[in-house]
């Protein structure tokens, strides 16, 4: 099956430059769809889209690929004239209420599941694509009025740029784990945590075959309610079921 | 004045039992208060409400102050049968849903602002005594249909946690100062990052007085748009401005 989605935990890894880390894997994603990807910029404040955008532009330049960024697309050129769209990194919560205000999570979702566009996300962007931005690690600085649901191509929740617990701290704030625990004592959805340098693969039929692929050596971890953690497969195609369990 | 308001950043502290590294400061806010206080526990999930009471009131008796949960007492009683209300410390989203639900947040508000009652807080507890929730660390488990907009006591934000930057990390999830920066990016509001073990005292008038206090060893530094962030005065009362100046 051809894989469309394509979602990172991050776009930095430390000691890489701006979306470097993971090149050779995007330049793959990438030689089936082809180009000009559509960017979305608004995880970044406003003052910041046009040079978010040129930064994404001059990463995919390498690649031989044109980005040109959705705040300066007409609407009905979106979907038409573009292969991919490509959410960036941010902050979550601007990022959907700004998707709100524009009434494009169906727009988006639609064209996706249609086979119209491919889908790259990061971080923010990778939230965004999941069930709900109740996984994201961001601060809540601005108030989405449609509620917490997001693009649901991945039917689960992810977290990105997601850090094992740290024994040693002394720091009293919930460690990553615990806030997932939480998560859990309210909602039933798997969350694959996703550690920085990972990346899942899809196609658009995630939501009814629930076929993953996670590459990138850091890998990832999944919870469900009621079960101990576990390391994701890494670098092989399998199916992850509504509770939680590899099969 | 009158202290009549008492925010902690945290009831843990490394090395220390529960609220046991702010036991003197909770024992001198408490001896011209009295008791007994009444005890919120939604920060934490349903089922252990009781058990989270019970803890709390574990704590107060060694101080000889009494303690019941609120989701126990007749709401009639809340504002007329006992000294203060504490709200302890849990996931924010979940204690601001619960409040809305419940629609106590406007009595809350006007009790503590009338003296029937003090107001305790602890982490989430914090959050809630301030303008909105829009600086918690905590993962948004899930959506207040209401808004994000809290007690308006300390008519300012609050960071509790507040954890300074670690040049040495190698973790690209954004620190602590960039979170606050964002907040910045579309709020004007000064928040004050209060470390771990430190707590603020004010009287009910801080939002005409805008005086307080900052007591504890770790301290306590504020933010504001477009000025460097700078350490607040610790253990004397000072005024903040609206701008985020200390007068």
């Amino acid at each position: 099956m051809k894989k469309s989605i394509f979602l990172l935990s991050s776009s930095s890894v430390h000691g890489y430059g701006f979306l470097e880390y993971n090149k050779s894997a995007i330049q793959s994603f990438f030689e089936d769809i082809g180009g000009p990807i559509v960017f979305v910029p608004f995880a970044a404040a406003r003052e910041e889209w046009d040079s978010y955008t040129e930064k994404v532009a001059r990463f995919f330049a390498t690649i031989g690929i044109a980005v040109r960024g959705l705040h300066t697309v007409d609407r009905e050129r979106i979907f038409t004239d573009y292969k991919a769209i490509f959410i960036g990194g941010g902050n979550t919560f601007r990022l959907l209420h700004e998707l709100q205000l524009r009434s494009l999570l169906q727009d988006i979702r639609a064209a996706v599941l249609d086979g119209r566009v491919a889908y790259m996300g990061s971080s923010a962007g990778t939230n965004m694509a999941t069930k709900s931005i109740c996984t994201t690690n961001d601060m809540p600085i601005v108030y989405p009025q449609q509620g917490f649901e997001a693009l649901n191509l991945f039917t689960y929740q992810i977290n990105p740029h997601y850090l094992d617990p740290e024994p040693e701290t002394k720091h009293k704030g919930e460690t990553r784990d615990q806030r997932i625990a939480e998560f859990h004592q309210e909602n039933s959805t798997p969350v694959v945590g996703l550690r920085e340098g990972s990346y899942i693969l899809m196609g658009p039929d995630f939501g009814t075959t629930h076929k993953l692929f996670i590459g990138g050596q850091p890998g990832a971890k999944v919870f469900a309610p009621g079960k101990k953690p576990f390391e994701a497969p890494r670098e092989t195609e399998f199916v992850l079921t509504p509770e939680g369990d590899v099969v």
